[in-house]
């Protein structure tokens, strides 16, 4: 029998990931296992907990089964929200108030489930609660499509989106060769500084197919001259071009390419603006300067929600850095985030570990220059080689009336 | 022993689909186990024929294993065409080289996958060689994720293509609840004149999904007013809509939806204008209006070719309709196409059928008025009761290395 443990209460916050609900029941069972009291999710984050909106899991995750099925469920089950905490100075009632909500749920333990924003989130708490010497304990658990976040050797959702975008881009590099005339697709992928995920194309390059042609990240300035000159070229040497942009590729002077068109931009809460257009902007000038067919192709929403193909690696360590979480804060831990630690590549071995949350919040990890090549229009080995085990094996999906099942929460409660 | 039969020539034409292939291993295995003599593949269809671009098909499908690979296998093996065959009084040496070309490999049946379009092919072919007393037997093979071909009940790769839309409108759903702000997705599918393809959507109405707001198929003339009205009513009782409109979208003046933006639009060798930015330009249309956040989703070229999420129902109806039309040809059949008739709904049973292929070519099939609700936006029980069978059960996908495996063809040779 598990020692008796207190409350604890998870949130999910940031951009939803095909396998985020994996490392929320990391958390849950976790807990359950180790003797944790109730269990309380937040909905929409600490926005939702502001506004004391929070369910009780263990009336929504009852059985086995349902925990197979949220590591299925892709998006967030609780909800999410992109709310920046602000600084306790400029508003402690925020603060007094979250505490004073924690404490009527008698919570002593708090897990966030997210990425650089959300690390912040963790850090701020887990700051004011040393200033008033609360014993809660803050704990980080990462997440994120964009595998931005520092320290760790990569997050959980990256994998997935990784393997999702490789098999797309086969399957969409098989569509373009059909009609033997001359067509380039230009595919847009998410990563406004960091080329992580455009990077996942590369996969697409193996026995049975040739990959994209190009491979273009924010991480180098593009050169449109350069780009159109490459284009040119190929166009003699085959007939279809499938190039990969991140939907942040900017020119030297930090234009974005998608801001040459006249598509206005949007800004989010957190002051980052919506970037989407480069593929577009692309494809027309090559239309337009060759005379050719082609398209753009956002991938879009799906890159961060396809959990019909995720990557069992990236599902079960979702699943681990969530107990990792658990065990660490239940041990003692506070103000940390859970790490992933590549202690071997072959064969692919890989650990948790912990990491004070201040060193994370905040720092945007980008793909390293040498792993990019000179020219700055496709990724090295190196790369590949880092994403190749975070792709690998499936989850069988549970399948019924011929679609994915999933589990899901009211969350206008 | 199966009889002795004489050379087989098969070709694949139009938008590739994600069963095309099955189909394909349908003619190339039926043959060979009947006694066929050589079995060749036309490389891009008719017009690669004419160029005499074709293959041993038995050099390139050699084993099994190489036929289930195939079944998996998106797009056209083969390559594609979108070649309209001219009129035999226009240009006679068209035939002329063509059935110069099927004597030299001592042709005796001909097989072609594709459409509406490439029915016309086989119905020219057919009255050409009747016309010159050929003994070439000239049989199509119906295909098309677009399910537009009239007398068959449905066109194979319709039920992956739908059993895909109805995944991933599922997962993007998910994806649009989790801020709990106003938010609004339009998903552009597939359609110019039919709206088979975005009705599928609708498969999202389940136990566990309520499904999509609206639907708008090309069938019922769109009216913006009503759209406008619909979105301002929904934005009151719920934060996050989902609607779904097919590409061809058109105002009862005949105008496209996607006319109404400054996107120039092209015209392929049918003539055929293409028709992208319906979804674009409602999003816009509801971010300016309400000013709320919307997003355009299209589904784009993905909706063909997602050979990683299809039917097993439709991967095994499209093999059975290349093997059926084997099996006619070789017992006398000419200048038919192979339909399929459903004999059941509850259990699901459909065999197929044989038809004269003067009276499909050309024919488009529409949703029919009574599947789409009085107001035009959205579709009827007894549509997604028409469509359920179709997209039940998978095909465990060979994976190599993390990616799903295909087979593939160097088309330029």
């Amino acid at each position: 029998m598990a020692e008796k443990r207190g409350n604890v209460i998870v949130g999910q916050s940031g951009g939803p990931t095909a396998v985020i609900n994996s490392s929320l029941v990391g958390v849950y069972k976790t807990a359950k296992d180790r003797g944790a009291g109730k269990v309380y999710g937040m909905l929409h984050g600490v926005q939702g907990l502001l506004q004391e909106k929070y369910v009780d899991l263990s009336e929504h995750i009852r059985s086995d089964l349902d925990i197979e099925l949220l590591k299925r469920t892709p998006s967030s089950f609780l909800g999410s929200c992109r709310y920046k905490l602000p600084e306790y100075t400029d508003k402690p009632e925020v603060y007094e108030k979250i505490f004073e909500i924690l404490k009527k749920l008698e919570i002593e333990y708090f897990f966030y489930i997210g990425g650089n924003d959300s690390m912040d989130t963790i850090k701020k708490l887990y700051d004011y609660g040393q200033e008033i010497g609360s014993n809660i304990h803050f704990m980080g658990v990462p997440k994120t499509i964009d595998n931005d976040l520092a320290v760790t050797d990569h997050t959980p959702g990256y994998g997935s989106a990784a393997k999702y975008i490789g098999s797309i881009t086969k399957e969409i590099i098989r569509d373009g060769l059909v009609y033997g005339t001359s067509q380039v697709n230009v595919m847009e992928v998410m990563g406004r500084n960091a080329g992580w995920l455009t990077g996942a194309t590369a996969l697409a390059c193996c026995e049975d197919c040739e990959g994209p042609d190009m491979i273009f990240l924010p991480e180098v300035d593009f050169d449109m001259e350069n780009f159109l000159t490459k284009v040119q070229k190929l166009l003699k040497e085959k007939t279809s071009l499938v190039i990969a942009v991140s939907e942040g590729i900017h020119m030297a002077d930090g234009t974005y390419v998608c801001e040459l068109t006249e598509n206005v931009s949007q800004v989010d809460s957190f002051g980052h603006r919506t970037l989407t257009g480069a593929a577009s902007y692309l494809a027309n000038k090559v239309a337009s300067t060759f005379g050719c067919k082609s398209r753009a192709i956002e991938i879009s929403t799906l890159q961060r929600c396809a959990a019909h193909l995720s990557s069992r690696v990236d599902i079960t360590e979702a699943f681990q850095v969530g107990g990792a979480a658990v065990k660490a804060a239940f041990e003692g831990a506070n103000g940390m985030m859970i790490t992933l630690k590549r202690v071997s590549d072959e064969p692919y071995i890989c650990v948790t570990d912990i990491y004070d949350v201040h060193k994370i919040a905040n720092v945007e990890k980008k793909v390293p220059r040498e792993w990019i090549n000179e020219t700055g229009d496709f990724v090295m080995p190196p790369f590949i080689g880092y994403i190749k085990p975070l792709i690998q094996a499936e989850l069988t999906a549970i399948m019924t009336d011929g679609l994915p099942r999933h589990l899901t929460l009211n969350l206008n409660q």
